[in-house]
C-alpha cells in the first residue's frame, strides 16, 4: 500500500449557507419540519428568501464543513463537489481553498447555479435547512480525481449527497477506489428524513462491510434500524461496522469500536447556544482529525465534542476559534 | 411643513461585506494601512481575495448599516444606493428590505457588479478595508426619489460617497431637496483618509450651513480641523454645526448642541471585542433612532453607545441581539 499523501478526502455538497434568524411562527407558517433538511427547488427558495430575515453567507456543506474543521486542525484534506461558474461558486472555492484543502473539481457551466442553503436559526440555537442542490446535483463519476482517493487514508461521505442520481453513483465508485486502495471509507448518515429515503442502500453499505467509520446521531440511528431504543439501535449497528460514532446533542457522544469496545465522552460545556448548523459536522471534523494524528477513540471523542462546542457558539457552520488551542488546553 | 412619513433616509454605498480574518503581518504584506478604509479596482480586489482566509459574507455600506440598525430600533427608514443585476445585489436588496426599509432604487446594469468590501479583521478586533465600488459609484442623481427625501425628518449621507462623482452631485442635490421640505441633514464624515480627500468640500457644507447633524470619531474631526488638539477640534467644529456627534472608541462618546451645550457618555461594557466594523455606523443609528424617539441628546449617546457594543461583540456590520431590549434594560 503506499503511503498516504493526506489524511481524508470528502466527497460531498458544495454549499454556499444563508443564515438568517427565523421564530417558530415563521417556520410553521412556511410549513417546514423544524430541525430538519428539506430539499426545495427554485421557485421555493427564491420565495422563501423573499420572506426570510437579513441574513449572512458562508460557504457550507456537510462534508465540507467537516474537511474545513480538520483543515483548521492541521489535517491534510481533499475535497471533491460540484460548484458552477458563478458568484457562490467562487466563494465556495476561495473559502475551502484558503484552508489549504485540495480542490480541483471543474467547474460547471453557469446553469444550474451554485447550491445554497437557506438556514433558518431559531431562537433556541436549532437550524433549520432548506437545500436548494443546484449544481451540487451534477456532481459525474468523471469529476473523481481517482489518484486523489486512492491517496487520502480516509474517504469521507455524506449521505445527504445520496439524494441526486449522479453523485450517488460517484460515491459508489469512489468507495470501490478507496477499498481497492486499502483505505478506510467513513460515512455520515446525514439525516433522519435521508435515511427514510436511502434506508434500504445505507443498509446495504453496511451489510457489504463498504464502511468502516458510521457517523450518527441518535434520530438518525433510530431512523437506520427503524427501532425507538437506542441501545438496540446502537448494538445492531455496531456490529456492522468496524467503528460506530453517534452523537448525542447535550447528552454528548460515544463511540463502538468492533461491535463491543465502548467510549462516551460528555458534551463539553458552552456559555449559550447560538446556532447548531455544523455541530455534527465538526464533530467528525474533530474525531476524524484525532484519527489521523492517531490518537486514542476517547481522545478523539473529546477532540469532536471541542469542535461541536466551539461551532454552536456562534453562527456559521464552519469553526471561528483557534481549535488547535481549545484541544491544547483540553488534552494538553 | 408636510407630516413625515420616514424617520430617516439615507444615501450610501451598497455594498456587501467580505469578512476574514488577518494577521498583522498579512496586513503589513499586502501593504495596507491597518484600520483604515481603502478603494480598490476589480484586479486589486481579485488578487486580494485570493491570498485572504475564509470569510464570511454580509450586507454592508457605511449608512445602508446604519439605517439596518434604526430600523432594527423600531425606526421607518428609507434608502437609497446603487446595486447591480447580480447576486450580491439581490443580497443586499433583501437584506435591506427584510428589515422593512424601504429601497427602491432601479437596478443598474450587471457590469461592474455590485460593490464588495474586503474587511481583514486582526486579532484585537480592529477592521482594515478595502472597498471595491462598482455599481456603487454610478448612483445618478436621478435615481433620487425627491418625494421619498422630502417626506423623512433627517436625510442621512456617508462621507465615503463622496469619493465617486454621480452619487457626489446626487447627494449634493438630496441636501437641497431636504432643506427646501425643512428637513434636517445628518452627514458622517466616514474615514480620516477620505476627509483628506474631500477637506474643503466637507468644511464648505458646515460652514455653508448645509448640515445640522455632523458624526464623527476622534480621528476624522482631528483630520478635518488639521489640528492635533481634541479639545480645539471639538470646539471649531461645534461652532459650525447645530449638533456634533463625536465618537471616542473606548472612550465612550460626547455631543455637542448648538456649539456650547456639552453631553458625553462612556462606552458600554464589552465582555470581548470581536470585530469593530460597523461601530462607528451603530453609534449613529442609536443616536438617530433616539432622535426619532425624542430623546433627550444624552440618552441618544447612550442608545449609540448600546448599539455600538452589540456589534463589535460579533462579526458583522449589523445587529444581531435585540437592540429595543438591550437599550430597554439600560434606559428604561
Amino acid at each position: 500500500m503506499p503511503a498516504t499523501n493526506l489524511d481524508i478526502v470528502a466527497i460531498g455538497n458544495a454549499i454556499v449557507d444563508v443564515i438568517a434568524k427565523a421564530d417558530e411562527a415563521f417556520i410553521a407558517a412556511e410549513g417546514i419540519e423544524k430541525g430538519s433538511m428539506r430539499l426545495v427547488d427554485t421557485e421555493t427558495a427564491e420565495g422563501l428568501y423573499g420572506r426570510m430575515a437579513p441574513g449572512i453567507e458562508a460557504s457550507g456543506g456537510s462534508a465540507a464543513n467537516t474537511v474545513a474543521g480538520i483543515a483548521a486542525l492541521g489535517g491534510r484534506c481533499g475535497f471533491i463537489g460540484q460548484v458552477a461558474d458563478d458568484l457562490l461558486g467562487r466563494v465556495f472555492t476561495h473559502d475551502i481553498r484558503a484552508l489549504g484543502v485540495a480542490f480541483d473539481t471543474a467547474v460547471r457551466a453557469p446553469e444550474p447555479p451554485t447550491a445554497r442553503c437557506l438556514i433558518l436559526v431559531t431562537e433556541d440555537g436549532q437550524r433549520t435547512m432548506n437545500t436548494f442542490l443546484g449544481a451540487s446535483q451534477f456532481l459525474p463519476e468523471a469529476a473523481l480525481d481517482r489518484a486523489l482517493i486512492a491517496s487520502a487514508a480516509i474517504l469521507y461521505l455524506e449521505g445527504y449527497l445520496w439524494d441526486p442520481e449522479q453523485p450517488r453513483a460517484a460515491m459508489r465508485a469512489a468507495i470501490e477506489i478507496a477499498k481497492g486502495a486499502g483505505r478506510k471509507v467513513a460515512f455520515t448518515l446525514s439525516d433522519a428524513f435521508c435515511i427514510e429515503r436511502h434506508r434500504a442502500d445505507f443498509r446495504a453499505l453496511l451489510d457489504e462491510g463498504r464502511i468502516d467509520i458510521l457517523f450518527a446521531n441518535e434520530g438518525e440511528i433510530l431512523a437506520l434500524t427503524e427501532t425507538k431504543n437506542f441501545d438496540a439501535a446502537v448494538a445492531e449497528t455496531a456490529a456492522k461496522v468496524p467503528l460506530l460514532v453517534v452523537t448525542r446533542g447535550e447528552h454528548g457522544a460515544i463511540a463502538v469500536e468492533k461491535g463491543q469496545q465502548f467510549y462516551s465522552v460528555p458534551a463539553e460545556p458552552v456559555d449559550r447556544v447560538v446556532d447548531t448548523t455544523g455541530a455534527g459536522d465538526q464533530f467528525a471534523a474533530g474525531f476524524l482529525a484525532g484519527q489521523a494524528q492517531g490518537r486514542a477513540i476517547g481522545d478523539c471523542l473529546t477532540m469532536g465534542a471541542v469542535a461541536a462546542a466551539e461551532v454552536i457558539s456562534h453562527y456559521g457552520p464552519r469553526p471561528e476559534a483557534d481549535l488547535n488551542a481549545l484541544i491544547a488546553a483540553r488534552l494538553g
